[in-house]
């Protein structure tokens, strides 16, 4: 049974990569002489059998995935990706990351980049009015496409989400249940399926309690800590008085509470304040906050996986794959107590 | 002048990218058969002459830049790497990005796949533990390399960071002016040239001012926000009582703020807090974290053309470049107060 010997129990064996054992097996000229030398002896020594035909076979494919998002830096992003990372690691692929800033070109690039290495998918969330062609183009030359995130529209391609309308309602459902009567939404935009998806949640939560949705008690835009930051102070002005923010995601939220502790006002006591995501940081926040767990894990764990085994030949079911969201109740939300 | 239209002037005629119009007028495959007859025709009419020498000079450098560091999501991490990606747009780099989570395989990975795609170059904050080979692997392979925010033993590769030692001395003789005589140092750790330089530039400032130091004053580990939460009540159980802590990072220190907070006691009141780093987020915290800028759009913008320089045959001064410290006073320090 020569031939159960595995790449990575020659590597153990050295302490050296699983890569580097493939390499020399190949006689890359990557790999020292000398180190090539000692590789193939030990792979002799243990019976190791080199299967030409299989390599190649395994070659053909690169077992390089790439995942383009609109920015890394953002934490719900950086959890999608590390399981991702995970889940490809385990399969023995390697992914290559870029930002698109929302930017059809800088995204473009990208996959045009990756088309050339040889990459044998994309993982993608796509960015704000992308054409169908882009993606088309990885597809129609075989290199399958996975949307995380975001939908895009003019396409039936596997996207992996959170239900961003159900999961707002369930927010704003618990701010009416604590008595809420003038509740703002902060955050977000009208270009991404998200944006709309939520401000869409929001205000069916709002009509089914039977109250007034006031489009003025929107703030539109902020999408990070900083400017969330920053509406807080238009929160504070707004004539109407609201006394409970649903916040567009976990950052935007961290960043209202610090903007309202500015003015001397604590969210879960004077102001209540929800967020979106449940990011890990969400639960050490000061107050602790009340948010949306929108399943970043499972997203990151299944668009991998439908793209892994759409490479091995299954067929995964094409379209909208939506996470059911979940409610973590903590200290930022509280009783309704009227502003002054 | 023909010579002159350059492929940028083609693509912003068809709206197009500029790597479709190369791939094009390259008789790619990549680019759908009309598409491509399109962009020659639209060539051949703004008079583009295509020099194949000129082409084949640029395309035996791929444009592509790696980089590796410990956790992107780290947001230290993500604001170099924004300088990087601006630096190596204007010069019209593409870079892809990996974390080698201090994973010396997974760094070495990295660095195989780059070399087998044909990068051009690498950008690295080494992975604790790499041995110099790893380095040399890809140096030996005409992809030179540049160190980011730590150095490594044993080389003498371009290196730029921050001046560890002097900035937290900053840190540290503020809250000696401020009246603190039981400073503790909170995160970090040995294995990295940070974690041992901040420490050390923490016990230099105190015996300069005559003070002792005090081994058991140092909680070594926590490098992110949950440690730092989770220090706190490690911090306010120390014997000591210690007054003030310098913080390894602004992430250590955020995540302490808000562990002091969830036991009543507020930063720059009760106990002073220090981070490192000036984050965008350390200035919107509450309170406000005073703490040492480190340069990370220096390190990142200079580390970049260091890189570009290299590759286009300038000498770059190998060996440390030390980017000089500020500090950032804010409303998380103030005079000492006792523990009661």
């Amino acid at each position: 049974m020569a031939q159960k010997i595995k790449l990575s129990t020659i590597a153990e064996s050295l302490g050296l990569s699983t890569a580097t054992i493939s390499l020399a097996l190949r006689d890359s000229p990557l790999v020292a002489a000398d180190t090539r030398e000692r590789i193939k002896e030990q792979a002799r020594a243990m019976g190791y059998i080199y299967n030409r035909r299989a390599a190649s076979l395994r070659t053909s494919r690169s077992g390089i995935i790439g995942v383009v998002v609109h920015d890394i830096m953002n934490p719900f992003y950086g959890e999608i990706l590390k399981a991702i990372e995970g889940e490809l690691d385990r399969r023995s692929h390697t992914f290559i990351l870029s930002n698109h800033y929302d930017s059809v070109e800088k995204q473009r690039s990208f996959i045009e980049m990756l088309l050339q290495l040889g990459g044998d998918g994309v993982i993608m969330s796509p960015a704000i009015g992308t054409p169908p062609e882009d993606v088309a183009l990885a597809e129609n030359n075989n290199m399958p496409a996975i949307l995380i995130a975001r939908s895009m529209e003019g396409g039936d391609l596997p996207t992996f989400r959170g239900d961003d309308s159900y999961g707002i309602s369930l927010a704003t459902n618990h701010l009416i249940s604590l008595g809420h009567r003038t509740i703002a939404m902060v955050g977000g935009t009208e270009q991404t399926s998200t944006g709309r998806d939520r401000y869409q949640g929001y205000v069916n939560a709002l009509r089914k309690a039977g109250m007034e949705v006031d489009p003025a008690l929107r703030i539109q835009g902020p999408r990070g800590k900083q400017a969330g930051f920053e509406a807080a102070m238009e929160f504070l002005s707004l004539p109407q008085k609201p006394t409970a923010a649903v916040c567009w995601n976990d950052l935007v939220a961290i960043g209202f509470m610090n903007g309202i502790a500015r003015a001397g006002l604590v969210a879960g006591r004077d102001i209540s304040v929800t967020g979106y995501d449940d990011l890990e940081e969400a639960s050490i926040a000061t107050p602790a906050l009340t948010t949306v767990w929108n399943g970043q894990e499972e997203v990151g764990r299944l668009a991998a996986r439908a793209l892994l085994d759409k490479l091995g030949g299954s067929h995964e079911p094409d379209g909208l794959h939506l996470i059911k969201p979940e409610m973590r109740i903590r200290q930022s939300t509280g009783p309704v107590k009227p502003r002054t």
